[in-house]
């Protein structure tokens, strides 16, 4: 018995690697797709935070490197009407007053998926498109779909995942409560029942016809030969990656994934997201009502983000990272991911 | 390649099966630690709300059962001190009045292991001895040591883990966020650092010297098999086993089990435990500052659970449960253990 045992999302994607290297907005770009697409992994783009015009940029870009098959990543929340945000600039005076800025609406937004980015799929037609938070309007999914695109999922909970696969996408990611970065949860709302991947995996695949890509948790090669005796066909890896010299994050971003001290936090967006220990964090734990909803909780913070950042403190800007961080290697992309794939093998009893 | 993968558990332990039965105090009782002995796990009996002589009556029992190894697990938690529970009684008032009892401290209190407890075990000589919350203090630590007892402490973090490694138990338990019942996290008490069962399990296998027994979320044989793949020597089941006859819960919460809604909460006792939902969850949220410190919270809901059950509503007490309840299969204990034995293997490709 040679190979990996359940080929059903390789087959489907056509890599040689059943690897899905998660997209990581902000941390993650064009470099680190290509080098992840190399070792035989499905690269990823995140384009939550691109525009239309970006997007097109970043794909000539990983084309120019790989004519293999990459994945881009869209966010389907729906943007909070009539949210204000008095309580929370309040909260944050202390901070402008200390970095000398002013309140204002500055940096990049997390867009949902819209018309403009269908035509973009449209035109590029990329082997895969992953969404987080749900689905697109069916008309928008239709186009996605019409386009060839293989359409993953993402789910948090069992019914999530049916919700998914009734919608015709073709694979589902069942998200631990480990995965670093935001929790797709988009049915139900309370996180108090977010689930663990060793609990989530079993019971997601039991449900649905779709291969399972597990993520969250999964920080070497003993990650993904258990996922896959827990019932996967695929792993999506995230925080693995950030060790990696193609990761674009700040040294002590780098540093903080070796303490592996993580939690979640609505400070940084509005949304609840897994990272390392910050400023913000401790200095205001981790969950504060007066955060606006997600995404907006990012506006008022970017000018002191920056003017933190210029002073090398990286405490209030997302630092994501999930619970295997401790876990990781800094080894090259493409390196790192020939390596998973290979000791998984060798784990499960499957190497050639 | 024939059986378990790693035998330094079953080496030390002498069963047939990898499979520790989850002591679980009010679920679980002679009869199932005997089947599940029976089936060839390790059979285990919660001591935490038992007197020495309900302690010396029930080890009688097992022994009538069986002569294969057991296990007695003890709480080693503090008892608070001069912690009122004015605010918590004041919001349990509409109850008092609902189910017309008279606030009062009744019920069984969990007490930690004591001088009286270490007598016991040198008398009755189990061949295992397990901790939660810790250890008991050295001289009874080394008392319990002295009978040639293994002894086996629970780990929620790597730090944990590596405190029981320096202490000289002999296994540890790596009970990840999934787990049903209390979590056992006993240094640093943030609970929104718990780990998921995947990521804990590697680091503490990476950690320490002495087997990994993994516990939380682990519900049928691709769980245990999975936990192998991790790193672990051996798995602690208990959810899967309240599926099971010999288990002495209620009709609702065995019927919940299947729903696999499971949080935290702390109204119970006033330690975090995760169960299913009730009555008194969903009326005041899972986690209320109003419960007095673990175990105090139990007493002044004693009368009102006491009143309730007689009008068959168990929501006033523990429904403990662990996020892989749904997967659990309605079995006796005794073919329950042996089925999930050899299904793992066969997962493992390491049936004989």
């Amino acid at each position: 018995m040679v190979g990996w045992p359940d080929r059903r999302w390789l087959d489907l994607v056509g890599t040689e690697q059943p690897i899905v290297q998660a997209p990581m907005a902000g941390a993650g770009g064009v470099e680190l797709c290509i080098a992840a697409i190399e070792g035989g992994a499905l690269g990823s783009l995140p384009c939550g935070m691109l525009s239309p015009e970006q997007v097109r940029a970043q794909v000539a870009e990983v084309r120019a490197g790989t004519d293999r098959p990459f994945n881009l990543n869209f966010f389907c929340h729906r943007m909070p009407d009539g949210v204000g945000d008095a309580a929370w600039r309040e909260l944050l005076r202390p901070y402008y007053e200390e970095f000398g800025v002013q309140p204002s609406n500055g940096g990049a937004m997390r867009l949902p998926f819209d018309a403009a980015m269908a035509e973009v799929v449209e035109e590029v037609r990329p082997a895969v498109v992953s969404f987080h938070f749900g689905l697109p309007e069916p008309s928008l999914l239709d186009r996605v779909k019409a386009t060839g695109a293989i359409v993953i999922g993402n789910a948090t909970t069992v019914e999530e995942a049916l919700w998914l696969d009734e919608r015709g996408v073709h694979a589902v990611i069942a998200q631990g409560f480990e995965a670093g970065g935001h929790s797709g949860r988009f049915l139900g709302s309370d996180p108090a029942e977010a689930l663990g991947l060793f609990a989530l995996v079993p019971q997601a695949a039991d449900a649905v016809r779709i291969p399972v890509i597990a993520a969250g948790g999964i920080g070497d090669a003993r990650g993904i030969a258990a996922a896959f005796t827990l019932g996967a066909s695929g792993v999506e890896i995230g925080t693995a990656y950030l060790h990696c010299p193609e990761a674009g994050i700040s040294d002590a971003h780098r540093r903080k994934l070796r303490e592996g001290r993580t939690v979640f936090t609505n400070l940084l967006s509005g949304g609840l997201a897994r990272g390392v220990h910050g400023r913000l964090i401790d200095d205001l734990g981790p969950i504060r009502p007066e955060a606006p909803r997600y995404p907006l909780a990012s506006a008022a913070l970017a000018p002191i983000r920056a003017a933190a950042e210029k002073r090398c403190e990286f405490g209030f800007g997302p630092m994501w990272a999930g619970q295997a961080a401790p876990l990781g290697q800094a080894l090259p992309a493409a390196e790192l991911t020939r390596q998973l794939g290979a000791d998984a093998l060798a784990i499960l009893g499957r190497a050639g």
